[in-house]
């Protein structure tokens, strides 16, 4: 594994058992040598199953499966993932190596191919090799426990820096139910593409358009406003797995499910921030709020513009307090901006009113809010009441380096 | 002046006179200590003008002026740029500056205020001090000359490395026009924001509203086709001046325009090419032509999403034929392209076809071609017939530098 990004979280939590989950994992040496970095999980009868996938139009083999077969609203059974090969711009012998892949899984464990979920992630453009992976899924699917989150968080790793992992308990019903997540992702990774990944797992009971809704409307918020270096990958995944399989619920809007929302979001947004916390290169962490813009996509339209502004982000690498860039980052948005009532906070302090920088603000305690590793910025456009708030990183040498250097 | 880039042209073009022109400059030293950074230009009676400015939501105080008095339709009398400050996000104060200037202007040359052109670059968020561009127009108004051209274009410089200079010569109607054109910009320059500007003059007899037509289409292909770090300044500003005041050409379609558009459109496309070959920390020249796509503004989403993306500004840096990322930054743009017969060529080498990589394509003619200045990549997205060409340049280490490494 690459140098430990500084923004890593101290420690791990140890993620609890969710009953009839059980995982297991393998060294293929498809690409990584050293650890494992193939992945299975399987589940007990009448999983349900949402998913989020890329909007890449180039997008990969195991996401048009994916979205395929979650079309026919089968139970989900088991998840395969490996990372060093992305299985993406393969063509047909990359589905022709996926599907292999899969009758390999559903002759181990008992159950119809489109019950299986696919991720891959790593090189993009090698047509993925079926037998490295297949060879193991026997020794593999005969060997699957319940507690082998950890193992399951670093096989799904590219050139990541640290395994991601959360998880929260929630209460439907007077029930508790757990959640546990695992991700992974630092950018669009060198020495090829990588990806988002995100899986996370419940024994709550909950059909499966309902978990859609609430998946989809949890990832806007979360790993939908994370950026490192605006390039979408062909292999985005988030799925969302429930195995409670007794009266489930079947209204998105049943009070019942308030805690269990509550809590899935902050899952998820604290994998989405492990993900930026693991952005190449990365040495600050950075919350953008947006506020008075037009509407709450006018204003996440705007905040991922400063969030991807290169001039801002290495502004901030610089430790500079340069906000005349975060001015001209909300301009070129596009969104509807007040620029004569714009105001900017750095770390809560106010630097521009009146379409002016604020006369004698402390440029001083700026620059020390900036030599910190966690900066705030907030803005508001004066124009209406929508909101949004996005998280990144500072763009540094160590970018460049990760994805410049590199020859193939 | 910084290093030169390594990208820049072998020598500049002596640009000839053009009758009832004239340009002067002087050291304001507002920001610049040991060069000229204050640019006058006088026009003849009745000059026309076009403009195109940039589209940002906090555009300078400058551009906002130019809008406005264009709108007026009154001849042109003056063009006055300084460099060091922009005169953005300014407020009040930075109106009230400006004025002071123009008021200067206007009494030395004897015209209307709203006859004055103006444009800053610089700083961003400091209020223009008028007196240190004030105290120097009497004696350059006085002291104006029809052969300064190089001057000029050293002038407005902030932080680029060398002057960007083009003429052209076009028949109209059997006579002879001169079309002389200079601009700056080399990105979203550090210590501080820096802007594209272009300043192009002719003594050719059009009607405003046909320059304005002529000026806005051929922007299209060529300033607003180049991108350095995809970071949209606040006071971008592209004017034509056109001197001829005798039998005006008042019909856009007039066939007697042919060739002076053509002889525009390759000059501006020569000084937008300046402007990438000076990209900050650029060691390539990158073209990128898009086909193929379900119409002309798709191709040009597609082509401009290859040019912004780092992942692949820095593989080209890299000198690394990673040609997955080109698929990647054409998923991402959002617009159609048919995946599974996307072509890729780097180099003229065709290196994806069926989805795929071509099986047995030459990486090290690839990687040769990669290895030189100028960099060609095209990409059929086998969609349709749209099209359009980019430039742009790779991204460094010394981007990265100069962007962040500063301390205010």
């Amino acid at each position: 594994m690459n140098k430990r990004s500084p923004l890593a979280p101290d420690h791990f939590p140890k993620l609890p058992i969710i009953k009839g989950i059980r995982l297991g994992t393998a060294a293929t040496a498809m690409k990584y040598k050293d650890r494992d970095d193939l992945l299975l999980v399987s589940f007990p009868e009448g999983a349900t199953v949402g998913g989020v996938f890329t909007k890449s139009k180039c997008f990969s083999a195991p996401v048009g499966w994916c979205r395929d077969i979650m079309s026919t609203k089968k139970p989900a059974k088991a998840l395969l993932v490996n990372a060093g090969n992305a299985n993406a711009f393969t063509g047909k012998a990359g589905d022709d190596a996926m599907a292999s892949t899969i009758a390999s899984v559903s002759e181990n464990l008992s159950c119809e191919n489109d019950q299986i979920y696919v991720a891959s992630t790593g090189v993009i453009g090698q047509v993925l090799d079926a037998n490295l992976i297949n060879q193991h899924v026997a020794r593999v699917a005969g060997a699957l426990a319940p507690n082998l989150w950890q193992a399951a968080a670093k096989a799904i790793l590219t050139t990541d820096t640290f395994p991601k992992i959360a998880t929260r308990s929630a209460k439907i019903g007077g029930q508790e139910v757990t959640i546990n997540g695992i991700t992974k992702g630092s950018g669009m990774i060198a020495p090829d593409m990588a990806t988002m990944l995100g899986f996370i797992f419940t024994d709550a009971a909950i059909e499966q358009n309902v978990l859609q809704d609430i998946l989809s409307d949890t990832t806007d918020k979360s790993f939908n406003s994370i950026t490192v270096d605006s390039d979408t990958s062909t292999s985005d995944t988030v799925l969302l797995f429930a195995t409670g399989a007794k009266n489930r619920i079947s209204d998105v809007n049943d009070p019942e499910l308030d805690d269990f929302k509550e809590k899935l979001a902050d899952l998820m947004l604290e994998l989405a921030h492990q993900i930026v916390r693991d952005g190449e290169g990365a040495t600050k962490f950075i919350t953008i709020n947006v506020s008075g813009a037009e509407h709450n996509a006018a204003a996440k339209k705007i905040a991922m513009s400063i969030a991807n502004s290169p001039l801002v982000k290495t502004a901030i690498a610089g430790e500079d307090a340069n906000w005349g860039r975060i001015v001209m980052a909300v301009g070129k948005a596009g969104e509807e901006a007040d620029r004569d009532n714009l105001q900017i906070y750095i770390g809560g302090q106010k630097v521009t009113e009146h379409g002016m920088g604020v006369e004698g603000y402390d440029e001083e305690l700026c620059t020390t809010h900036l030599k910190g590793q966690e900066i705030d910025i907030d803005v508001d456009v004066a124009i209406g009441t929508g909101k949004a708030t996005v998280w990144t990183c500072d763009l540094t040498h160590d970018y460049i380096s990760i994805n410049a250097d590199y020859r193939s």
